[in-house]
């Protein structure tokens, strides 16, 4: 998917909601466990009921591989079942020297045929590139995240600014607004958020965080949104483990429906023309 | 394995070579083309002609992954073939926020069974913790890589010290030298290397970088071994590709003997007790 696709599919659904597909065999509700694919029971009632409300579903990877080959399955028939024209990412934080990257960029892109994936800088620029040199496809690297650790290295400072400042540069010099975004944690605070957007005014950011890690949907929207909206804010626990009984996935229907909403009045609010 | 246990297989076997099974299907030998699991009979082979002379063996996940299941399968099939008492690393470079690192460690530790996973550590402390609380199983963190891209942030200056030696620092008050080793690139100079081996006297350094990618077994051995040996050395493609007949894996095996023979020397030279 190119990047005025993506921003048309924002516009038309008045969404710009990734749902994270962060699916634990532990977390899903009970009677699924009697299904031959209980992950996939799991995830295809949730996109059955939530596909109209979002533009993106985020599987983060590590769920599905601890499961070994099994896991591996659930992950390709999920993204196999995820209506075409949706935007997927596979969320791997994925990096290595060059041919190794190459072999990454080919397992998400062309193996799985996701639209994108995560990716992560500590290696530098030849870890980056091969996954830029994808037609069509997107690499979302790691920018400034808001867990703990972040304080450990990228909040930390580094000839006058800070790691994930000369990150977010360099990613600018490899990539374009048209096939490379940024990991932003929605948990930093407005102030932060709004430099980080001067700093990248064109780039679409990936903001986790929202839901259960407790960031907020209107902060975000008001500090990093730009001219194409340029954001996609993912909720996974907070709209897939909403509910944890037979009608799991109209609890995450009403989960996700809320922040569609409040996402509804934040893009009116920035362009006239929606 | 321990660290006991793994400096014990050193002096036995007069060894620190570890052999990269980074197995691409295009490389390896035509007539393995018409087995059932062509990856897995190329690792088998070359694990028949070698086990006596390395004491680990690294997998490189990015080779297996781009198959899809089919390359997992051959994966899970090559690391249960591998001789237990061998030291096994999944060379994943994985890390996430705390929940979705420990299913990354599950998956290696756990699923697979290997001795060791390599960790990116962007993210920080949160990121790396959880694969440092399983028993007897270990950490291996990217410190300084030798890829062209270690200039864009490992050489850069943080307060007075490169990134790279406080991620190296960082580390050391996370894990121990029973738990956690640290990637250093082979192909970096001789004084940067001893000058890492002095920051950091006791834990063991994955060194990856020696044959196809240049990098000294000398210079690395002289600069960087400990009172342990301290050092596995990683070769992959100058041993598994050495040749591409029918006879590949005793050119694999010739191709590893000659560094291991090297490695005696070091060795002797360093502990007058082997």
């Amino acid at each position: 998917m190119n990047r005025q696709e993506l921003v048309n599919l924002i516009k038309e659904k008045q969404s710009y909601l990734c749902i994270g597909l962060d699916t634990d065999l532990h977390k899903i509700p009970r009677h699924l466990l009697s299904y031959p694919d209980p992950i996939f029971a799991f995830n295809k009632a949730i996109i059955d009921a939530t596909k109209d409300l979002c533009v993106s579903y985020k599987i983060n990877t590590a769920f599905y591989e601890c499961m070994g080959i099994r896991g591996w399955e659930s992950l390709q028939r999920t993204v196999e079942y995820i209506p075409s024209g949706l935007f997927t990412i596979a969320d791997a934080k994925r990096g290595d020297i060059g041919n190794t990257s190459t072999q990454y960029a080919k397992t998400f892109f062309e193996t799985y045929k996701f639209d994108a994936v995560t990716v992560a800088p500590y290696m530098g620029r030849d870890s980056v590139l091969p996954f830029l040199s994808f037609h069509e496809k997107w690499t979302i690297m790691l920018g400034l995240t808001s867990n703990e650790g972040n304080s450990d290295f990228q909040m930390q400072q580094m000839g006058g600014e800070y790691l994930y400042e000369k990150v977010l540069k360099a990613g600018m010099t490899w990539g374009t607004p048209d096939n490379l975004m940024f990991v932003i944690g929605a948990t930093n605070d407005p102030a932060q958020l709004a430099h980080i957007r001067k700093l990248v005014p064109d780039h679409f950011f990936l903001v986790p965080g929202v839901g259960a890690q407790g960031g907020s949907l209107q902060e975000i929207s008001a500090n990093a949104m730009n001219k194409d909206c340029g954001l996609l804010v993912n909720a996974s626990r907070s709209i897939i483990y909403a509910g944890n009984g037979e009608d799991f996935a109209q609890d995450a229907r009403a989960a996700a429906q809320e922040l569609q909403r409040e996402m509804v009045e934040y893009l009116e609010a920035a362009f006239a023309d929606i």
